[in-house]
């Protein structure tokens, strides 16, 4: 790849979060935290002709809504063409990174010049418009241990962040719909997600953001069968893990996975966020 | 050095700037937009007795205000080591580097959990009580092409970004106090800072940056004869260059200086903002 401008985007866990709907895409979205992850998709994009569009993953030709949506709105024709690593439809966010990439890289190749803030905005909206993320841009866009303390892309949306030890595992079992969780009765994870990011706030650490994102999923009634077994397999080793909202993953800060003897993808928590290399010619 | 926790800030380059005083040094800050730079400062920070406490830069015994006021504020007692290849008083934003990597490694080090937000709010309040920055700190934890689109620390500042080519080139020709210039009239200093971030905003590219900087730095009547000689020599090669605000110092993005004949340093635009390692046990 890379005949055109390639993005980085981290890949994004959420711990928990809570749920605001609202008719304006950009003010709609969700408080709560994640982590950005070392593990990512590069998006490539080069301008074609009207007709040729294509978006590829990892070769594939695939039709993803919101990347539709942000060349829309930038009003430019291009190829996509993404490569990732992370597992699909497992809560890593690669949806919303698809959509920030192609932001980002298209941004720069067809010269529209926009801010980093109108480019995650336009990338949120998208996000949200296709039902695949409600917070996963803001907090690729931002990096680390990313809280979000107001929903909605910028200037709606406001973030913070909580300083931890970088190393992160992560284990897939398979796939899951963030829209079937969300299109429920979203009360309960409401409630557990204000409830965890009180309790993030008032002791900001990794080790609290786990341990909140494990309450987090046991109260909100997301946890599977399978996922509960492995965190307690976690549990039983003095270390911790909690579940990928919305995938059927698990993840740790630290070693709490390897500990229990499964057998994890190893990343770290990227700090810097999604970005896009410029070259100086 | 590094018997402790070291945070690393990257130096900050203003390129124009508006400024807003207030009775709240949180709210007190600047409009404008600048640059951090991968030539930064590293700060170690380790828990010492009272009456033990020093501050060091660069192996020397240092005062800063701003490093005691952070500490005070954490309610701390610790030794400060910081190392950085920056020229001081040049307009890299050293005292706000040291603030910020005081708060940062001390809140790691000992055990005091602060969000990033309120780490940046303590270091920014720090710098502007001290006279030594009204801009710098939020630069430098945001990173890259770092807009100030409002005053002030989390939550009163607000932050955008413009996506650039990476390479920056500066050269010091001696030092300059922030605290003289801010003492006086800053009307047109005000003014022009407001027309600058206007017409970055309407244009953000690197390019417009710099361009906008430089004519910044003539309506603010803050150019001295030798600074305004070094930008003609470079915009005699068709390319750009503008001033540290406020130092003694050209900066370009690209190779503006070096192709006028400068001897230059050469650093990156550092994308990642301050960050504090915290190593996994």
């Amino acid at each position: 790849m890379s005949d055109g401008t390639t993005a980085f985007v981290p890949g994004h866990v959420t711990g928990f979060f809570t749920v605001r709907t609202h008719d304006d895409p950009a003010k709609a979205g969700s408080r709560g935290a994640g982590i950005a992850l070392s593990d990512g998709v590069a998006v490539d994009v080069v301008q074609a002709p009207a007709g040729t569009e294509r978006v590829t993953l990892n070769g594939d030709t695939v039709d993803v809504a919101a990347v539709d949506f942000v060349l829309d709105e930038l009003g430019v024709t291009a190829r996509v063409a993404a490569e990732t690593e992370l597992p699909l439809g497992a809560g890593f966010g690669v949806s919303g990174a698809l959509a920030l990439g192609t932001a980002l890289a298209a941004s720069v190749e067809l010269d529209r010049p926009h801010t980093e803030n109108e480019l995650v905005d336009t990338a949120h909206r998208a996000d949200v418009e296709a039902n695949t993320g409600l917070g996963d841009v803001v907090g690729q866009a931002h990096g680390g241990l990313a809280v979000r303390l107001a929903p909605g892309a910028p200037p709606h949306g406001s973030m913070d962040r909580v300083l931890s030890t970088s190393r992160v595992e992560y284990v897939t079992f398979g796939e899951r719909s963030t829209e079937s969780v969300l299109a429920g009765d979203t009360g309960p994870i409401d409630r557990a997600g204000e409830r965890a990011l009180e309790r993030l706030l008032d002791d900001p650490t990794g080790e609290t953001f786990v341990a909140a994102s494990r309450q987090f999923a046991e109260d909100a009634g997301l946890l599977t069968d399978r996922l509960e077994s492995v965190l307690e397999d976690v549990r039983e080793t003095g270390r911790a893990a909690s579940m990928a909202m919305l995938g059927e993953t698990a993840f740790a800060i630290g070693d709490g996975l390897s500990s229990a003897g499964y057998d994890t993808e190893v990343c770290e928590i990227d700090r810097t966020g999604a970005r896009v290399s410029i070259p100086f010619d």
